[in-house]
C-alpha cells in the first residue's frame, strides 16, 4: 500500500465528535489500494501489564475522488477518550498506522497512537436543527415585488419595464414580500434570505450607510416587525445580510475621516495607510478588493467589533431574525467572529451564522464561528457537468466526494448549497436556456446533502446574465412564468420534506457512473431504507444498472409512483429517457 | 512526481502569518520526488482580463522524513491578502497543485488556487518575546532546598537521609529556593517552573484542596512574593503549575457532593453519573485516569470556569507571576481554555502559557488557547537516540523534521523541550550511568529549536527511577555534585545566550547522517551565519564531513574555541572522539 498516500491527523474533519457521546474518525488511503481498514480504540488509560488495550471496528470505505478513498467510523466511547489507530490490509500487507508513524504489528506503547484527549459539550460542533430541513429563498428586495409605491424612491421605472442596470430603480421593498407570502408557501420554501435592507446608496444596498435603519425605500422598521412575525406564522426563517468587511463611502464614519483626516475620531475604524486619506489617484486605505467606495474596516478595533456586535444584536434582540449571513466573512477579523458567534448564540442558541466564502472553509467551521458557508464548490461543479458540459459525472462524483470529506458530515449537513445568485449568471442563462438542464439540477440540489437555496425567480424561468443581468424584476404574470419548471421545484420541495433521509446528515454515496451512459448516480441512506437517484445528462435515452448490493424485488419511484421492477436475480436496471430522471426508494436488502 | 504524496491546507503549518506583513506557506511532497518548487502568488483581486495575476517565488526545502520533503516560502503580501498554488517540477513532468487539484498549466481562474483572504493582526501567533531566550529549570519544591524548618510536616524525614517514597516528606519550602537563588543564577538558567505549591494532600500537590493558599508546608504567600520579587531581581521569569483538570478528593466541593448528593449545589462542578457518589469498587463520575481520588472538574459548567479563572487571575495579578504550566491541558474545555487565554493575557500579554499534552497539540496551539505544550516527542526521541541507541541518527533526524514540520516555526521556537521530568525516570539514569550521554543530550537540548528546561539535579548527575525514584532530595555538597556534568551544562547555557541564533525561530536543518558514523548533525543559520553541531554517538572515534555546500576556509569551534581548518576546497572535515561533541560557527560562503 501506498504509505505516502495515508492521511490522518485528529482535528477537524478526520476526527470530531458529533455528539457528546459519538465520535467521527475517518482515514484516506490511495484510491483503490487498501482493501480493509479497521480502527483499533480504547481508552487512553487502559493499559494492563504496559500493553494499552484496544478492540477493533472496521471502517466503512465512504467515497473515492480522483486520487484517494475514505474510510469512516463511529465510536462511542464510554469515557468520552479515546486513542486509536488504524490497520490497513490491501490482503497482501497489513500494517498499523498512528501518530508515531508505521509498524507492522499494533505497538504495546499507547504513546503510538492518535488522541482524542476528552469530548467536551462545548467542543461538539452544534448548528441549529432546523437548518438541514430548511429549504431557502434568496430574495433581492429590490427586485422581488413592489407593495408600497408610497415609497418608491426618485426616478423610480415601472416593474420589470426596462433591463436591470447598476444603478436603476423599481421599487421593490419589504411590504412586496409580505403581500407574497402566499406564493412562497404555495412554493413550499421555508427560509427567506433577503440581501442587504440597511440604508444605504445603490439598488443592491451592500454600500451601508447606517446599519442601524431600513432603507426608506425598503420600508420601515414596523414593516419588518410585519414581515417577520408573517414569515414566522407561515413556518418561514428569516435570514438578513450584515456587511462587515466594509462600509460604503456615506457611512458617516467614513466620512468624517475623510473630512477630519487624522484628528477624527474614527480614523482608527478603517486601515488608513497615512494621512490626508486620498480615494485618487488610488486609495491610501484598504478597501474591498480596489474599489476606493468601499472602505474595509477594522474589525481587530474595539470600537469597530463593539459597534457591529450592536449591530448583530440590534436586528436579533429586536426583530428576532433566525439567521445572519455575513457578506465577505472571510476577509473579517476570526477574532471578531469568535466574538459574535458567543454573544448572538447567548441570545438565540439556534441562530443560523451563515459566512460567505468561496474557498476552503474549514478554520471558519471548527464551532467557534461559522454554522456554515455558502457552497461555491457545489455551485461550481453542478455548472461544469450540467450546464456548461464541460466535466463528466465520474468527475463531478469525484471532485464532490472530495469536497464533502474536507469537512464534518454535520457541517455538510447545513452547508448553504445554491446554483445561483445575485453575483452570479443565472441558472437558465448557465444553461443556454435548456429547462431540462435547470430541471435536473434543481433535483440534484434538492435531493442532495446541505440545506438547499433558491434565487427567486429560479423557478419560474427568469433568465439573465452577470450583475446586473442577474437582477431582473420578478415576473408576477403566470402566463410569463415557466409554471412547467415551477411545479416541477415544487414537488421536488414536497419529496425533501416528505423524506427526511434526503436532507439527513448520513453519508451521500456516490454510485459507479460509466463514462458511456452520462449517468450520475448516488445514494442516501439510512437505517434500512436507500434513496437512488440517477439524472441522465444526455439527451439520448440510457439505461442505468445500479452496482450489485443495491439489490431489490421492487422499489418506487418517487418521482413518477411508478413500480421499478428487479430482475429474478434482483439487479434493478432503469431505463432513462434523454436529460432523464429517477428517484427511486428501496429497502436495503442486507 | 508522486501527486497522493503532495499536501497543502491553507491552515496550521502549512500556511501562518508570521506578522501582520509576513506568511509562512509550506508544502509536502514525496521524498526525493520534486526537484523544484515555486510558489505562485498575487493579490486574490488581481485580476487582467479575467486572468489571476501573478509572481513566482522559489521555495526551499526544510527538511526531509521518512516518507517526505517539506518546502517553504516566505512572502509578504501588500495588501495582506494572497491567493497561491504551486508549480512542481521533477525534471521530466511539471505541473501546477492549487485548491482545485492539478492542472498542467497555471490556470487563469482565481478560484483554482488557495485563499489566505486577509491577515488580521489578532491572527498572528505571538508568544511572549522572552520565552525562547528562556533556560528554564524544573523544581519539585518538596525536595529541591529546605529553607524553613518550623514549616516542616509531621514526619519530616532528615534531607536525602532516605529514598523518595510516595508518601514521604523532606521538607523542601519556597524559602529553600529563595535561599539557593545565587545557585540558579550561577548555573545560568532565567526561568524557573514549580511543580503545584497550593494546599493540597500529597508530597506532589497535584491532589489540590485549596487552590488560593500556599501549601503550609512551603512558606505563606508573603514567601511566594519576596520568591517572586527575588526571582525577578535577578533576572529568573517564575512559571507555576495549575492543576484544572481534576481536583483532589479533599478539595471541599467535592466531599460536599459526596456528603449532600444531589442536594449538593457543586453537584454540576463534577461529572457525576448518578447519585448517591461513590467511590467503590468504581467511582460513578469522571476521573483522571481511573483514579478515584482525583475527581474531574467539569470545566464546561460557567462556576467552575468563573472559579478557575479567578484562581489563574489571583496568582497572576497578586504575585505577578510568568507563566501558567498547565496540567492535564488536553482533557480540560478549549473553551475554557480560550476563556482563560483571553482573561490573562488581558491582565499581562507577555504571560507564557504552557500545556501539558503528551501527543499532537496542533489544535491547542492556534494562537487561542496556549503558547506551547511540553516537547515529549523531542523527549522520547533523544532517549530512543543517545539513551537506549533503539534508534539511529538517521531516524532521529526524519522523525524530528517531521515533529519540526507539524508545527508552525514560530511555535516551534517557543516549544517546551524537556528530557526529564517529576514524571520520567531521570535522565542519568535513563542513560545507564553513562555521562557522556548525558552531557551530548544537553548539548542537544541547549543548541536546539524550542525553550528547554532542565530538571532540578540533572545538572549534577541526580539519578532515579520512575516517579518515586525521580523525586530524590537535591544534592547541596558539592564533594557529591558531578561538577563536570554541571560545568558541561553551565558552558552550554553560556553559548546560547551567547548566540541567539541557536534560540532563533528559523529553520533547523539536519546534515545527511551516514548509517557508518553514527554522527547527528544539524545546522543553524541566520543571516550570514551558520552554526554546526555535530554529535558523535558512537564510543568509536569518527570523521564526519559537512555536505559540500557548508564549505569555509575556516570555522570555530565555539565549545573548544579551536580552530578547524578547512581543506584547499572549503571542504569541512570534522573529526570526532568517541562521543564527541562539536559545535561550529561559520560565516556562509554564499
Amino acid at each position: 500500500m501506498l504509505k505516502e498516500a495515508i492521511f490522518h491527523r485528529p482535528t477537524d474533519h478526520f476526527a470530531y465528535p458529533s455528539g457528546k457521546e459519538e465520535l467521527h474518525i475517518r482515514i484516506r488511503t490511495k484510491k483503490e489500494d487498501a482493501t480493509s481498514v479497521l480502527l483499533l480504540h480504547g481508552d487512553p488509560y487502559a493499559i494492563e501489564d504496559g500493553a494499552w488495550q484496544y478492540t477493533e471496528t472496521g471502517m466503512k470505505k465512504t467515497g473515492t475522488d480522483t486520487l484517494f478513498d475514505y474510510w469512516s467510523a463511529v465510536v462511542s466511547p464510554p469515557y468520552r477518550r479515546l486513542r486509536y489507530g488504524f490497520k490497513l490490509s490491501d490482503g497482501r500487507e497489513t500494517f498499523v498506522y498512528g501518530e508515531q508513524g508505521y509498524a507492522d504489528e499494533a505497538p504495546e506503547n499507547v504513546a503510538f497512537y492518535f488522541a482524542i484527549p476528552y469530548v467536551h459539550s462545548s467542543a461538539v460542533f452544534k448548528p441549529p436543527g432546523w437548518v438541514k430541513d430548511t429549504i431557502w429563498y434568496q430574495i433581492f428586495p429590490e427586485r422581488f415585488a413592489n407593495g408600497d409605491k408610497t415609497n418608491d424612491p426618485d426616478g423610480t421605472l415601472e416593474w420589470g419595464s426596462a433591463d436591470p442596470e447598476v444603478d436603476n430603480f423599481f421599487g421593490g421593498d419589504l411590504r412586496g414580500i409580505i403581500e407574497n407570502i402566499d406564493y412562497l408557501k404555495d412554493l413550499g420554501i421555508n427560509g427567506i434570505y433577503l440581501t442587504p435592507i440597511f440604508k444605504a446608496y445603490s439598488n443592491h444596498k451592500y454600500d451601508t450607510i447606517d446599519y442601524f435603519e431600513i432603507d426608506p425605500s425598503f420600508g420601515t422598521k414596523e414593516t419588518l416587525k410585519e414581515l417577520v412575525e408573517t414569515c414566522h406564522k407561515n413556518g418561514i426563517r428569516v435570514m438578513l445580510d450584515a456587511v462587515f468587511n466594509h462600509s460604503g463611502y456615506y457611512f458617516p464614519q467614513f466620512q468624517d475621516v475623510l473630512e477630519k483626516g487624522e484628528q477624527s475620531i474614527y480614523k482608527d475604524w478603517f486601515h488608513i495607510w497615512n494621512f490626508p486619506v486620498v480615494t485618487e489617484p488610488k486609495p491610501n486605505y484598504d478597501t474591498f478588493g480596489f474599489f476606493p467606495s468601499m472602505p474595509k474596516l477594522n474589525t481587530d478595533h474595539p470600537e469597530v467589533a463593539d459597534f457591529l456586535i450592536k449591530v448583530g444584536r440590534y436586528w436579533l434582540e429586536e426583530f428576532d431574525i433566525d439567521g445572519w449571513r455575513l457578506d465577505v466573512a472571510n476577509e473579517v477579523s476570526p477574532a471578531f467572529w469568535r466574538r459574535f458567534h458567543a454573544e448572538l448564540k447567548a441570545i438565540k442558541p439556534d441562530l443560523y451564522i451563515l459566512g460567505e466564502i468561496w474557498h476552503d472553509s474549514m478554520p471558519w467551521l471548527r464551532g467557534d464561528q461559522f454554522d456554515a458557508v455558502m457552497n461555491y464548490p457545489f455551485t461550481t461543479n453542478v455548472l461544469n457537468l450540467f450546464a456548461k458540459g464541460t466535466i463528466t459525472p465520474k468527475t463531478f462524483a469525484e471532485d464532490m466526494t472530495r469536497v464533502l470529506h474536507m469537512y464534518p458530515a454535520n457541517v455538510n449537513a447545513v452547508s448553504f448549497n445554491l446554483v445561483g445568485s445575485h453575483d452570479t449568471p443565472r441558472i437558465l442563462t448557465e444553461c443556454g436556456g435548456d429547462i431540462h438542464k435547470v430541471k435536473q439540477i434543481f433535483t440534484l440540489m434538492l435531493t442532495f446533502t446541505g440545506t438547499p437555496c433558491i434565487y427567486y425567480g429560479d423557478e419560474i424561468g427568469l433568465d439573465g446574465e452577470l450583475d446586473p443581468g442577474c437582477r431582473k424584476c420578478m415576473e408576477w404574470n403566470p402566463g410569463l412564468q415557466n409554471r412547467d419548471l415551477a411545479e416541477h421545484i415544487k414537488k421536488l420541495i414536497a419529496l425533501r420534506k416528505e423524506r427526511p433521509i434526503l436532507a439527513n446528515s448520513g453519508e451521500l454515496f456516490f454510485l459507479p457512473s460509466g463514462e458511456k451512459n452520462h449517468c450520475l448516480a448516488y445514494a442516501r441512506s439510512e437505517g434500512d431504507i436507500t434513496i437512488v437517484i440517477v439524472l441522465n445528462t444526455s439527451s439520448q435515452s440510457t439505461v442505468y444498472r445500479l452496482p450489485a448490493e443495491y439489490t431489490a424485488s421492487s422499489a418506487i419511484d418517487l418521482f413518477t409512483g411508478q413500480r421499478v421492477q428487479g430482475s429474478q436475480s434482483g439487479e434493478m436496471t432503469i431505463n432513462l429517457s434523454g436529460n432523464g430522471i429517477v428517484i427511486i426508494e428501496m429497502e436495503n436488502s442486507n
